[in-house]
């Protein structure tokens, strides 16, 4: 749960007030719920901490101190299942993201599944194996489950909660908050293929090149960019919200601005001309496979050949830098020399993306 | 998830099949459910282990090697507000107390929400707020969080998927195979109150005493039962499908039977009345915050000492001992002197009920 910026809508109605689709977004509402409601109540030094996983002491452990990363995602994803994958392997890939993006390595997970009356045998089977093949490709096993079922009409077919559970090496220390002005922003492929992927699928459409999700496993190629010994400040993995959520996070959690270049982000022709179709911005689509990433100037090219010299991210680039602004914003140029400011999504754009 | 045991059912029809509410019952249809379905796929030494928690290997935090304990759990309870509590304490206590069960000490939860659209902001701050003192009270903090929205209609109210990681100390080897003929079966206090207190409120029942859900966090209690010495070969909470089942479930997993003395198990005066109104066997209903405890013969009077000081289990007793038996009978005998088969619940009683 990342920490608020620039929210300038009223306080939420905690008498009166309903949730609503855009409480789920990724967005500015999101982050009001999560801020005003979940950590007004819930909230201490881990879960404050705002990234995708939280860094745990395991002070039982051992006579030098262990550090512990723990996060969790549900997955309410529709359709279940799409181009490229479905909710099982998503659920699996996911978090075993959310944990490297921390710079661990993921050990284990859980899955609690929330089945609703009437689903198809088949198609859960279909799911738990996508998943057990996640599993396996990522070598990150399901530990601990738990089915429970609803009735009819009280959910939706499959709902799956995954937790990852990894351990984080000594002397690592990646962070939304450690975005300096001068690092090198990096992402490790094309932007919008996930989301994109999922509306086609929801409002069938059909292009002439096929959109297929980029649902992997990133922590091997977190493990082969750490392997270079460059200062990774920050990693993340851009879902709900996309690239212009993840930045302006980390430009919020930092207290940096940011300055892309639109020509050098990757997005491929086919999501760029869906985008224009179902009119939605690729720097605010969902990705699943795909990985941002803050380093010290100096070491941008080595760490951009490492992450180029991975099969998931072959298509990696130098996409802007981080900039000195008190306000915090994360702006674009455009190939015609413009600028413009990549905000958030304001509203729900995109409902169960992921 | 458990272990089957003398499923006589056919096998599961995965090719036309539907998900029904028995599949979330606790007992056989699930039983058989997880291991046709997802132990088939996703199975492995971890997850094959069936106990409320998996044990896992910590091999990179130490010189010496730890343990890990991981648990997970979804929390679908209808009502969501019962007497004695909500989904927002039932989603902490229940996943503290299945790290407990294993004889670990709980560290850290993740809590993952599926909302619906169009529930109340007051409903859903109520919840966290109970969720947030029941983490406090049981000393374990939420150190991870999502939310997801999903339509109207698509969910119910709240849904929480709650994920508990604890530390397993040296030389504590606690499981559902370890119970041996001769053994002493402890249970911490009165059965069937929570499931009672839910479906009251469900069916708008009322009783002249109150019947109120035990929903509590059993962390202190056993590490109070630790501290004895005592020889404890099974912890386990009797949650969905109750005594019965989690009784069963130890019978089949140490390959043994049990003999209980039904008017030695505490059920208290309105719960039993209310079971009878509802056609229930308070053996068969939801406990969440009791503890069933196997241990060596000669350390059952020192250890329900120790349960008895202890406030959350006050009214501990001694209820039985298991024996050899080839069919792993758990059997019951009553104050008349006759016999008779505690088994599972055969189909779906009590939908809903954590």
């Amino acid at each position: 749960m990342a920490a608020a910026k620039r929210v300038h809508a009223p306080a939420l109605d905690l008498q009166h007030g309903k949730v609503d689709m855009s409480h789920g977004s990724g967005g500015r509402a999101m982050v009001q719920l999560v801020a005003e409601l979940f950590a007004r109540h819930l909230g201490n030094a881990y879960l404050g901490q705002g990234n995708d996983g939280a860094v745990l002491p395991a002070p039982l452990l051992a006579g030098r101190p262990g550090r512990l990363v723990m996060s969790t995602d549900s997955h309410v994803v529709s359709p279940l299942f799409f181009p490229g994958g479905d909710i099982g392997s998503l659920a699996v890939n996911g978090t075993v993201n959310d944990v490297a993006m921390m710079g661990a390595t993921p050990l284990y997970l859980s899955a609690a599944f929330i089945l609703e009356e009437g689903f198809a045998l088949a198609e859960l089977a279909r799911i738990v194996a996508s998943m057990a093949q996640a599993a396996r490709t990522a070598g990150v096993p399901v530990v601990s489950g738990d089915t429970k079922v609803v009735e009819r009409g009280k959910g939706d077919g499959v709902f799956i909660s995954t937790t990852g559970v990894g351990v984080l090496p000594q002397g690592i220390d990646i962070g939304g908050s450690r975005a300096r002005p001068g690092d090198a922003v990096l992402v490790s492929g094309s932007m919008g293929d996930h989301g994109v992927a999922v509306m086609s699928r929801r409002e069938n459409l059909s292009f002439e090149a096929p959109i297929e999700s980029d649902t992997a496993a990133l922590n091997g190629l977190v493990a082969a960019m750490l392997a270079t010994g460059a200062d990774i400040r920050c990693l993340r993995d851009p879902t709900r919200g996309g690239l212009a959520a993840t930045l302006n996070e980390i430009a919020a959690q930092s207290g940096v601005g940011m300055m892309l270049r639109e020509p050098a982000i990757p997005v491929k022709p086919v999501v760029a001309a869906a985008c224009e179709l179902l009119g939605l911005d690729p720097l605010n689509v969902a990705n699943e496979g795909k990985l941002i990433a803050v380093c010290a100037a100096a070491d941008a090219a080595r760490l951009l050949a490492a992450m180029q010299a991975h099969p998931l991210a072959r298509d990696a680039a130098l996409v802007g830098e981080v900039i000195a602004d008190t306000h915090q914003f994360v702006q674009l140029s455009t190939a015609l020399g413009g600028r413009r400011i990549v905000d958030w999504l304001a509203g729900d754009q995109l409902p169960r993306i992921c």
